[in-house]
């Protein structure tokens, strides 16, 4: 367990190693029952004081992260902990390999995805529209025929950049979306992770300040956090991230990198105003730093019009702007691009080299008749005549039967809704009970790159039919009102 | 520019400087004609003194990377400082972007690729075999009908560690080639180059401790080199890595990875001696390191018999094999794999979720009919038939015409021929030759982690047909000629 200190932060190092050390238990990189290292061992290696040690594990205990058990040691928190049995499994002959130390403090989207693993039958938590509301037939009839006719897309590297002909087409979708980039301008990547990849191991290293939205996207944490980054982060509220708070960050420390997703923001469905849109890209021209526009969905809309991307904004290049075409295209396809200028651009190409050498030919063909026709334009409005209606069914569903505590913010776009549960009642209790009952979504604890809050979740209403949607939303309501009902039960127990 | 130095190294910070910088330019990173800091400024960002930086320019200036201008600077070597032009371009509105420093210190890779955006005609380069070679026809059939059947594979997420079909088909694969896995310890990468990163971004961060061959794969050295790796290099001989230096290095320094390609090597050609992949790994288990063994083409073969991978001599888990399919089978699938067990599985499994959230699955199941039957077999026998033949004719071709001076090994597989030219022979210069007569091939200097030799050549035969490939090392003979005439005549002029 390798731990990146960045001792010139204002970050208390005992609140460092507590983050470090919770993230790597809640994904599940340290397992549960594990025994951890003594607080004279942590302080040695990781050259702190006792002091700042203990505290970190008192820390850890204190939201039931690790356990101690007297005479014995420190352990990941599980039941064998509880019950004071022995934590500590039999050796094997791999033991040896815990004493090979990572770098990987996180991987939450992945600890999410292994619970699916048990294949729950009402799947809220994923954030993408079902194949069979995309266009299936068309792209496959069309892939079909191309690969009989150009067999050496499957047997030829492509460009490092991403096929010229996709590239193109890419450009002039985007300028459909008022964005204006050049076919050069554009890398291919294998869907936006590895987009939000290339632009965090190009520019950000160990200590490096990079602020975030709270909450965010988990896997972008996950990637920021990887390579060591400084995460700060600034809250959302109706109009996106509160500017003002960003403004009073940045005033104290050098952000290196903005990352943000204004439009139909994930996981809250919120929308940055023009304003703050205009704000922020001034506050990264004052403080010479990049911005990074996430914009993974903004073709889920249910509004009429929509405000401009910061990309479009941006006549410096400070701008790194990134489009996915899973969320409403085809997630298999594993499409992404990531856009920017001169020496950035040029040095994410490089990135995107060192990385994988350039992605699948086959696959990015695979958009093209989508995007040289106006079919997207077709698809996307029966698309979203689709998708209104079920965001309209789960809200209508949500109001009829969800207890008066719990709230949600009407989405105008995108795949979520953001539920936030009464402060006293744990988003993780709620999914284990979920998951015994079939059915998923995500805990909004993942969504915080720190500090989490762990009393919402998010599901998303364009993955399940109506009618399994309705019972997912049915059987969430009941699960909420039962663990109300228990609460105030016991709270009625009359004290004597 | 950030530079990562490991000031507990016994490789003196002017030499981690110089391999910095040096690496940059060489990769293209740093342009020509660009203004570096000067050796204060250098000296008070990296905390050094200023001895050192001066140092670091010196070696720099001595092996002709920058230039000194008096009055003026110090920049990147370039026609334009040459000649004492003013070597600095027009301010544009990009130019902040200059300030945003970078943790990409090297992609020669990428940079060698760049250059055959000229698009010779014969391309030497290519380490890969040709797509008329490869069973287009076999495999685009199948494709081009499942994608018919199933369309729901270009528009649904695959699991993360890959397609449990295609996993189980190369585990079995693997069997044949005596390597004994579990479809459960193999992860589905975007090509080997994937799977390097994958490993490196885990387990190695800045001033950790890489050992790889010297000369090595020139997109792997990239890799580690992002990583901050401090690397040391171990030279070959005819029996693979030399173990005795190892050894040495092993004593001084904690390694945490060797990094190996024992059967037919990139770029020599050599195969590792069985005793010699027994004692690496006794070395891995006695020193507590990783051995990460990449086995990009051994399928390309000219013996009857085939020495055991390290992967199936390992009884405890050391080993991460590195398998591609890009190099005999599907280039344009971007199909790899990296396999390991136990807690070193379970984090690369995490990395490829953070990296990329899982690999498309049509290219995944694009490979299956080959692999689900004796196609394999079939298909291999007949490549290299073909592949001998070229290999027996390039060595034909240089035995033929190639000056004296000149000395190449015979490979037993693997797609290419390591040549050495005479020492005072930069392969640079002949590379610039030969482009201008549209012949590419790859020079040696790219392939060392550090010191490089500037005498080597890697031409591949695999890529071009006869005629072509004729073509090309009869032209390439007839360069080397030219220089070592060149050079005669010059010392030939009669001193009086």
């Amino acid at each position: 367990m390798h731990i990146d200190l960045n001792r010139n932060s204002n970050i208390p190092l005992s609140v460092q190693i507590y983050q470090s050390i919770s993230d790597r238990i809640a994904s599940g990189l340290i397992e549960k029952g594990a025994k951890l290292p003594s607080v004279r061992s942590l302080s040695k290696t990781l050259k702190v004081s006792l002091v700042t040690a203990v505290k970190a594990y008192s820390l850890l205990e204190k939201d039931n992260f690790i356990a101690t058990i007297q005479g014995k040691g420190t352990y990941v928190q599980s039941e064998d902990v509880v019950n004071n049995n022995n934590p500590e499994n039999d050796s094997t002959s791999l033991d040896w390999q815990l004493s090979i130390t990572d770098h990987l403090p996180r991987a939450q989207f992945w600890r999410q995805n292994i619970n699916l693993n048990t294949k729950p039958q009402i799947q809220m938590s994923a954030a993408h529209v079902h194949s069979s509301l995309l266009p299936e037939q068309h792209i496959s009839k069309h892939l079909s025929s191309l690969v009989l006719k150009n067999p050496s897309l499957l047997f030829e590297y492509g460009p490092i950049q991403g096929d010229l002909e996709l590239r193109t087409s890419i450009a002039n979708y985007l300028k459909t979306k008022d964005v204006s980039l050049s076919a050069e301008e554009i890398v291919i990547t294998n869907g936006s992770q590895q987009a939000i990849n290339l632009v965090a191991r190009t520019f950000i290293g160990a200590g490096d300040v990079v602020i975030m939205e709270a909450p965010t996207y988990t896997a972008a944490i996950d990637v920021f956090r990887w390579q060591g980054a400084t995460i700060l982060s600034v809250p959302v509220d109706k109009e996106g991230m509160r500017i003002d708070l960003l403004l009073k960050i940045c005033d104290s420390y050098s952000p290196k990198l903005i990352y943000t997703i204004p439009s139909y923001h994930n996981p809250t469905g919120t929308v940055m105003s023009m304003q703050r849109r205009r704000e922020l890209l001034n506050i990264a021209r004052d403080f010479n730093c990049l911005i990074v526009e996430d914009d993974p969905w903004s073709e889920i809309t249910f509004e009429k019009s929509f405000l401009p991307s910061i990309k479009s904004l941006d006549t410096s290049g400070r701008v790194i702007y990134i489009k996915g075409f899973s969320k409403f295209l085809a997630p298999g396809c594993r499409i992404g691009t990531v856009s920017a200028s001169g020496s950035i651009l040029n040095r994410l190409v490089a990135a995107k080299a060192n990385s994988d050498l350039g992605s699948p030919l086959l696959t990015q063909k695979a958009l093209l008749p989508f995007l040289q026709s106006n079919f997207m334009e077709k698809h996307l409005k029966n698309l979203n005549s689709i998708l209104i209606k079920r965001r309209n069914l789960a809200l209508k569903l949500l109001t009829d039967h969800m207890p008066i505590d719990v709230k949600w913010a009407i989405p105008q776009g995108g795949p979520n809704i953001w539920i936030t549960l009464p402060s006293w009642m744990s988003a993780e209790s709620l999914l284990f009970e979920a998951q015994s009952r079939n059915i998923a979504f995500l805990p909004g604890s993942t969504c915080y790159p720190s500090e989490p809050e762990f009393n919402h979740i998010r599901i998303g209403f364009c993955f399940l039919d109506e009618h399994k949607l309705k019972e997912g939303i049915l059987a969430l309501c009941s699960i909420i009102s039962s663990f109300i009902d228990q609460k105030y039960s016991h709270n009625d127990i009359p004290i004597i």
